[in-house]
């Protein structure tokens, strides 16, 4: 497929500075560009790139002014990220899909698969699991007895939706296990990452609401909710019956206690230790315990000058002292 | 199965008060009981759910004082948290029990294993391994050559039990692999969670003594032990050769040095770093560094007032330099 | 295969103290040896355990002093712990390699597969992989479309290379997915730990170069790149599009924020959280934010006064107005 700088623009609304016939047949990095590549400039930080990539074709802001002349020829947008996501998708969505159920998956007698599913080698699929249509579930998949999957999900490789929650309970020779009789339910168009886990309920169920994307290596445990368009970050990690609400952003590598209600919109800060409820809409929180990141960073810049603070509450201790002998 | 409010509280040696002929045939959160249902209220944050709840029985504590009439049926015990653990394990022994090796496991000829194991589709056991009797290794479980995994273990799904540890000897060229030709020894009634990664050690064992639980998504560094009856949540790391107690609980995202030896029955925090020994049973440590979790929360708290601390040390350093020159 | 000390002592230029004929034929930990053990003593803090040991052969450093007689034979080297490298090494490369793709592999009909390859039952390898020869795929790893892996690289169960990168445009009614269509490139003599996540690049690549080393449960997200030699600890994250430079140490949990640089030779503490650009070679940092070592654990010391040096604050506050007054 090969598409030329005015197809695109005249495809996406956008303006040819330059060659309009130029021709394109696949995407690149700015700074990997080459012949033949259409690629785009969104962060500032890389503009420095324009004047020295090879590709064909770059994808601009209308606004950004440029200092030089360039080779390669533009095409000028309100929003050159959204654009080249764009352009991504048609391309993606022009190309082969996987589907079917691979012969070597396992699936139970008593699962239900919807229709146009992917399910890819070495997937388990327990008994009496749903999987919506539309779905796609990766290689190496686990998904528990008993756990439904809507419509348009997408599973990566190596999750597991369904182990036992984390549930015991003390005796005095150790720990009895306390049975987790509840499921996992992940409802339409959520992505789940590769390796995450998601842990049945001891009872009812464990949900990930519509539109939830999760990343890889997260850990969601018994009982939690999350609520719909929430988005987590790699290797987060949320204990027992902790419910975070709609809209949520929430970095990499945060933890939040268990039994705590996260409001809608709140956005929570790389390796954050979120440990209470939170109340307000668009709240943001880091830290750990997680506060306004404005006092956060505050104190952190503070941080550095301790070992000199204390030193000085010393000095100043001494030289009252002596003010007051002299007085 | 259904059970009588009556019956049910003979067998756990309760006190019925309401319908002693009240039916229940499932388990449910109290928020989420329906008709049918029995549920409990252990959690003085969820007491207002008793009011409102539609589970048909209720076990409740002793102690408890309601405050207005209930439509549930109750059942007082001591403790109702136990009682339902203690109901919800007979409900589960009474359901069959997945048993025998899956035909689409690997299994090594010269592994060996015990009588009335689970092991399922996928799951790879290598050379020399030996797994006790009536242990379940979920699906995709890889256990490599040699380790050794005792009686009533559970492994869920994508645990890793024996990948190599992590020994380079740095040269000039970059790093040699220093071979790890030790195993994994996890002795009885462990349980070790989802995606979880348990490293052979150098030479010798890594070991995992009975009763530990482990959450998902941990590592355990070649050469670790971890004592009887510890039980770690999710996400936890931990160093090489480190050795951690009998009866320890670790908060998840905790992580620990290598080459420390934890006390017994210590209790970290979730997210803390233990970079030392720690002494005393009993001992409480939260933060990175861990320290006492009072000195850390009294610690964190004033930390929001460091950048007014900063300028009002620098507002005294002005007066008192008035005050001597006035003086 | 049985060695005496002195064959040991003459392969690897050491001097004997003690029986020449003493003879070994396994490894152990100093703490674990038993007679026809080898082990050694490198680490001072395991020095008493020298007095105590079973083992037939302890290889020791020229430079320690024993302050009294031991049962052991033992074989004094410049660097005791190099030299127990060399033997493992050696004595590995004697024994019987893994080889070959096992019939429980699935390998797509487009992949490439070299020399002396080994790949594990239940690995997956998708359309369009490379895998250069002598490299060991152990079980269950799954290798996404397109990703292309070097020689002699070692990658664990579990691990997951080329599942889609996290990208999400927001849109009024949830997110979009930008379709991730890089791949993933990983170099020569790379070894990736049980459950590692290297993501595939939104467009171009995610790049793992010679000689890195990385441990378990480590996300690596898309469009990131790992310089040379590089050697990263268990549970370590990478938000996308960060660039770590070459030969440097990562601690365990450490997490880097997207987008950012970090020079070659730059040493990262466990837990730190870095999150922007780090300049020179040889530079320590920990933490989060990440800053130099020396003032993150002087200001930690500094951090447990804290209350105290508030409640100091204002005493000072107070005896200054006081003497103010008095003036």
């Amino acid at each position: 497929m090969e598409f030329t700088a005015k197809q695109i623009a005249d495809f996406i609304g956008g303006r040819v500075e330059g060659d309009e016939q130029a021709k394109v047949n696949t995407f690149a990095k700015i700074e990997e560009g080459k012949e033949g590549a259409i690629t785009f400039l969104s962060n500032p930080k890389y503009t420095h790139f324009i004047y020295e990539t090879k590709a064909s074709v770059v994808l601009i802001n209308d606004d950004v002014v440029l200092e030089h002349p360039v080779t390669a020829t533009l095409i000028r947008v309100p929003n050159a990220y959204e654009c080249v996501a764009k352009l991504m998708q048609m391309y993606a969505a022009s190309l082969p899909k996987k589907k079917g159920v691979d012969p070597l998956a396992f699936i139970s007698k008593t699962a239900e698969i919807g229709e146009d599913v992917y399910i890819g080698p070495f997937t388990y699929v327990g008994d009496g699991v749903k999987i919506g249509k539309g779905s796609m579930i990766y290689p190496h998949v686990t998904i528990y007895d008993g756990c439904q999957i809507g419509q348009n999900v997408t599973i990566h490789a190596g999750a597991v939706i369904g182990a036992d929650g984390f549930g015991f309970a003390p005796s005095q020779e150790g720990y009895d296990k306390i049975p987790q009789m509840g499921i996992v339910v992940i409802e339409d168009n959520v992505e789940i990452g590769a390796n995450t886990c998601v842990d049945r309920s001891t009872m009812g169920q464990t949900v990930i609401h519509k539109g939830v994307k999760l990343d890889n290596l997260i850990q969601v445990a018994h009982n939690c909710e999350i609520g719909e368009n929430t988005v987590m970050s790699a290797q987060v990690g949320m204990a027992g019956s902790t419910k975070v609400g709609a809209w949520c952003m929430v970095g990499g590598q945060a933890g939040f206690s268990g039994h705590i209600t996260i409001a809608d919109k709140t956005f929570i800060g790389a390796q954050s230790g979120v440990i209470s409820n939170t109340k307000g809409n668009g709240e943001q929180l880091i830290g750990a315990p997680a506060i306004d990141p404005k006092v956060f960073f505050k104190a952190q810049a503070v941080m550095k000058k301790l070992p000199d603070m204390y030193r000085e509450l010393g000095a100043l201790r001494k030289e009252i002292e002596e003010l007051k002998k002299n007085k």
